[in-house]
């Protein structure tokens, strides 16, 4: 080879190296994938938040260790317990006092020692009770206190003890065997020998205190599908009160509108002919009534937010900041989501802002659903929110946390990407306006919310739990229902309770009632409770006295005691209602904040219900009360299985007491009426199941925080609008056009259950 | 260079070519740019929505041509006309009687003639009056009908007729031309000679039928901010009923608190120091109230809405289709947007959906704001639907189209990219389910929605108007307030009448109540309204008798006539209300759709009041009457300016006939009590300020219609949910990853408009 052809083949490469480099920067101009750029640093807490945070596992695990060391008692985990054995029930966080977490927070006082509260059910003891322990301090606890009687005014008896996952498997055992005295009827109403059908719980349990008799109604299993659309007609009324399972006796039976004293009279009743048996055929997989399974094949993806720079919020252990607002955030097993310490451009609004039970409440013609009035927060809200689906659930770059919880167990348990916290684009402005007069401009800003989301399955059905926080200074707390509604087997006048949605299904109506405590501190701990509304006056037209006119005018009141401040649901109540702090606004105006309840609630069961103090809440839409340390929660999970004797009655917080210039709570509940109907099959959808409430600056500030957003758009006549300096909608498509970085899907959320029962199935 | 040498490059420059080349493939698998997919069609109506299409500008300019030709009178081009001139005051659709709309869609029959409906106001004439004349057919006229007393049973006086913009304009001259009167006082209290003052009015005018006798507000002018903000103090009652401008004339002045005759009178009692004068300075732009201008540097973009593989719903003409739904959309210059023949699955549901009226209420300590009752349809909700703001307004990449009007002109108007459509991801499940007994599995479905979306902007607020388009079959019609508070200044008892929210500004209580028309024809066209509700019952348990309950149970009803079928605003309603047809559902139940509404509605006006029959639709928060072609409307613009003998008198509607089997109409009243505080600074929020309602399918189906949906998604413990054959949202980390294409911003909702002063400002 010579030089020159050397020379010419070199000359050739860097020419291909030049097009080459041509063709890369070419294409370094295409799109790429979304870069996430750091977040500018929110204000720290220094960790003064962890004063909320749920336990950690190791914390769980130490508390179990101290409490089997230290009680003196034999413990039998609660997963092999028998009502005569002691078990841990529950370990959860012994939220520290208001008083010593301000001092903590605000006056630089010491960090309140961290605890635990430990339920403990002792049935292997002289006089069987519930008892509570705080426990502390952790991470390595030296002590612990007894707090039952402090708590709760009295010990806690036995028989009010939430059933277990261990109880329910015994009551399916007993029941399988009762079963067994009925093959012939199984057969012919069921095509089964008992065993493959599904056992449903329903609650309360009986009439009156002491009383353990739960009625348990069988469904066709569907694998695959929710059996809860799938009643066979057959229910089993069980007492299980003995704390010797051997005592326990099915009392009574229930098939297709008749009673029967048990399997055993069923079946002779069934062979002499005296039975009206409706025989179901197994369902085919195809056909079954509820399956979720797609019909159709996938199409084109639907719309997807994603977040051209990453997220602009930040979560950190148990603290979300976004824009201005900071949260602590953390889950109660039973009780469910609660938040902490909600604050907006550093001062706090929301002391606690926590659900407190969700109570449904079913009428049927068939016994177990006529008599149901579950409360959920005794079954788990908290213990029972599994992961979530990404892309579904919450939006596909959600960011997902997980959550432990220590129940009936003496290891702690994982709900695994279980919360999600999300901004999202609610594809409306949060304001705008355009001027078409005097002079030409547009001024507007998007709304776009923080979420935090948590998904609570109970057994049929799921509530969607969210928490929102606005651009405005606005807190939006909203419930949605969805999943398989309950049904009844359909017989006699069985659509005086709701409608026919199946074969043999009556949808049963029932009403959802959630309540919500909310401690709000509006600028200081202290505030009064404010109203306002609209009347008219007839006046003279002040200009020439001739003419009358009605005119409108605001009638502002302030209340003064409890019992002024509790208003029954479904009754008027002041449409403008706040919480007014005593320091006034640059207009001279009570620095406040409104509460405004969005609710369809149903009727509350009558007060001469024998249980009704058990949800005493219900009686109001709103109740403000004076805060107090005794008065941490508004129900019990101890109410469910011993409402004629509640453990905490909501009526009783209600005393008249002064309400101005106190630190007060608002107790809220919302609720709808829900008469299932053919569309409820497969799941109820949310669309219209939406209730809750929001809180709003109302004379909190000057004027509205939004103005301070870096989202704002503003632009006159007579500038050039598609000039990215000037409008920031116009930089979009230069910055906005990457390519999302979406993570591969994942999902183990089925990993952490057997198929043994949980609580309330069989 | 010697042959080693060059061959050494050589081996570099290969070495370079092939990392480049490795550099260009690797980059070759990143991004790229979403790619529209087709969308499978939908199906194509044969233009049969172009029946309800509005008028495209050639067939206004048709009709003007015609008119002018054919009238035999004079016109005057609107913008020109004195009051004793004829003009055309606006050139509409005229929507075709519905048996004949039926005939031509369901029965194969003829199309309906296309035909105009023109208003003329005709002040050349002995007797001046207002005049409706039906032009057709189009797109060439032939002829021409006066429809007026056929549609009002009477003549329409001249004096109902709205203020057109050259009114205005004459009203502006001549109150610049009294404040001449007051050089000193203005100067004094304003800084002013009175030029630089913007005047705005309000309405109604006067106390009985023939008044026309405005106050004027007047208000510091604040370039490129809301001056509805900053009142003076000042407000002007101006005669102006006469058709010889020259006759009009102030009859009372007012200045904080006080009255007086007029300028003249004014400038006396400041000459003479008998007049409280606050004096106001000129706002310097930074510190203004109310400006937009943002405060803070953009931020990082927020959250984003793209579409992997583009739009899924098409819009064709005046038709969009989405997933089973078809809707045609037009817009009524006057009474706003207007939907019709909303199908789902091919059939229909709603007939017409339509906006009514939009009233604002006042109450205030000033003249002004005291005695306004704006009726927003009478200034023109639909003509000042302006361009929507992308990104903002509706989402960046929304579908936007143009709507166009002839009003108080004699040539078409365009408001470009005035009314959005669009699916949004709503964020959250429409339904879900995750199993954790019997079988593990999770079912779902995303809450994705369509959107048609227009705002209008009426003087100072903006409000939002939405159709939104559910998976479920339900429909959502919502709308949000927001942009400027009107407001008074703030002198004495001012805060009886809502809250200070500037130095001298008192933002003035007001109601919003809006009325829709929703046309339901639940498969078919015959429908009766159905109704259900809970109660209690005390029954004794039936399986011991020993023990008693209180059972709920479902109390259904059908009203019989229009009177039990109006619901008086504030009074309960039955829980459940629906349209119901005759047919039955797979499971005996009659296929309907329910109406729940959602709103936060004030106090209707008393009915002694004598305007009151001019707004008796908002005594209704529900009324269902028979369908009737003489009953388009349940109100009209001429019910401004003449309350007191109301044209339209929607209670006339109510008069007992049968409402069982019928062609029905649903009336919606839906609104809220507005006491603005200091957050509606700038502009009131959205956010707590939405009201409207759900048209719900209550057993219309058998099961949910979102079954069928291709979004669908379910996986069961047994499968591997990462997999893109298993689960479709495994696959968005394939699909979605492209970069969404983003048009450049482009804005031109600026140039339609001059600064001349535009109704309702001056």
């Amino acid at each position: 080879m010579n030089v020159k052809t050397v020379l010419v083949l070199l000359v050739l490469a860097l020419a291909t190296i030049f097009a080459l480099v041509c063709v890369l920067l070419t294409r370094g101009k295409g799109p790429s994938t979304c870069q996430h750029q750091p977040l500018q640093e929110e204000d720290s807490d220094g960790g003064q938040s962890l004063v909320f945070a749920d336990l950690s596992p190791e914390e769980m695990v130490q508390v179990v260790r101290y409490l089997r060391g230290s009680l003196g008692v034999q413990l039998v985990d609660a997963s092999r317990a028998k009502p005569s054995d002691n078990c841990i029930a529950s370990i959860d966080l012994q939220v520290p006092a208001k008083a010593e977490v301000l001092r903590f927070l605000d006056e630089g006082g010491a960090r309140p020692r961290r605890e635990a509260l430990a339920v403990l059910y002792f049935g292997n003891q002289p006089e069987p009770n519930v008892t509570e322990y705080v426990v502390g301090p952790l991470p390595t606890p030296a002590y612990h206190r007894d707090v039952t009687v402090q708590r709760y005014g009295g010990t806690v008896p036995y028989h009010r003890r939430p059933v277990t996952g261990k109880e329910y498997m015994d009551i399916n055992a007993h029941i399988q065997q009762e079963l067994r005295k009925a093959p012939r009827f199984l057969a012919a109403c069921c095509d089964s020998d008992g065993t493959d059908l599904a056992i449903l719980t329903t609650a309360p349990r009986g009439f009156k205190s002491g009383d353990r008799a739960t009625w348990f109604v069988l469904f066709q299993n569907m694998p695959g599908t929710g059996y809860y659309l799938s009643p066979v007609g057959l229910e089993v009324l069980v007492d299980h009160s003995s704390l010797d399972i051997s005592q326990w006796a099915v009392s009574r039976v229930f098939y297709n509108g008749q009673y029967l004293a048990d399997a055993g009279a069923l079946e002779d009743a069934f062979v002499r002919g005296l039975l009206e048996v409706i025989r179901l055929e197994k369902p085919q997989a195809e056909a079954v009534l509820g399956s979720m399974r797609p019909r159709q094949p996938p199409g084109s993806p639907a719309p997807l937010q994603f977040e051209p720079q990453g997220p602009r919020y930040s979560v950190r252990d148990n603290r979300v900041t976004f824009q201005g607002w900071s949260i602590a955030f953390g889950m109660n097993p039973n009780s469910g989501p609660r938040l902490f310490d909600i604050r907006y451009r550093g001062k706090r609004i929301v002391y606690e802002l926590s659900l407190q039970e969700a109570l449904a409440l079913y009428g049927s013609n068939c016994p177990g659903s006529m008599s149901t009035r579950y409360l959920d927060g005794s079954f788990g809200i908290g213990r029972f929110a599994y992961e979530l689906v990404r892309g579904l659930d919450c939006p596909y770059s959600a960011t997902y946390v997980d959550r432990h919880y220590l129940v009936e167990s003496e290891s702690p348990k994982t709900n695994q990407n279980s919360l999600c916290i999300f901004e999202h684009d609610a594809a409306i402005p949060l304001r705008r306006h355009f001027s078409d007069s005097q002079s030409l401009y547009y001024g507007g800003l998007r709304r776009n919310v923080l979420v935090i989301r948590t998904i609570s399955t109970l057994i049929n059905y799921d509530y969607i739990w969210d928490f929102m926080f606005h651009s405005s200074g606005a807190v939006e707390v909203r419930v949605h229902a969805t999943g398989y509604i309950s049904s009844s087997f359909l017989h006699g006048q069985g659509t005086d309770y709701g409608n026919r949605v199946g074969p043999h299904t009556l949808g049963t109506m029932h009403l959802h009632h959630i309540h919500y405590k909310v401690d709000l501190d509006v600028d200081g701990q202290m505030n009064s409770l404010e109203t306002q509304d609209m009347e008219y006056e007839l006046v003279q037209d002040p200009w020439s006295q001739q003419n009358s006119m009605e005119r409108l005018y605001l009638r502002r009141g302030r209340l003064q005691t409890e019992d002024e401040a509790a208003f029954p649901l479904g009754a008027p109540m002041p449409r403008y209602l706040s919480f007014a702090s005593p320091n006034l606004n640059r207009w001279g105006h009570p620095r406040s904040y409104r509460i405004q309840i969005a609710s369809l609630a149903g009727k509350h069961l009558p007060t001469s219900s024998p249980m009704e103090r058990a949800i005493s809440w219900g009686r109001y839409q709103l109740a403000v009360t004076q805060r107090k340390e005794e008065e941490p929660s508004s129900t019990s999970i101890y109410n469910q299985n011993d409402p004629w004797t509640p453990t905490v009655a909501f009526a009783d917080f209600i005393n008249n007491e002064t309400i101005t210039n106190e630190d007060l709570v608002a107790w809220i509940s919302v609720g709808f009426l829900h008469v299932p109907h053919a569309e409820d099959v497969p799941n109820t959808v949310t669309v219209g199941n939406s209730v809750g409430f929001f809180l709003r600056p109302y004379n909190y500030f000057d004027e509205d925080p939004s103005v301070d957003s870096p989202d704002g758009v503003y632009f006159s006549s007579e500038q050039d609008s598609g000039v990215c300096g000037t409008n920031p909608l116009a930089c979009l498509s230069l910055t906005a056009v990457c390519a999302p970085h979406l993570p591969p899907f994942r999902y183990k959320g089925f990993l952490n259950l057997s198929l043994a029962p949980l609580p309330g199935e069989l």
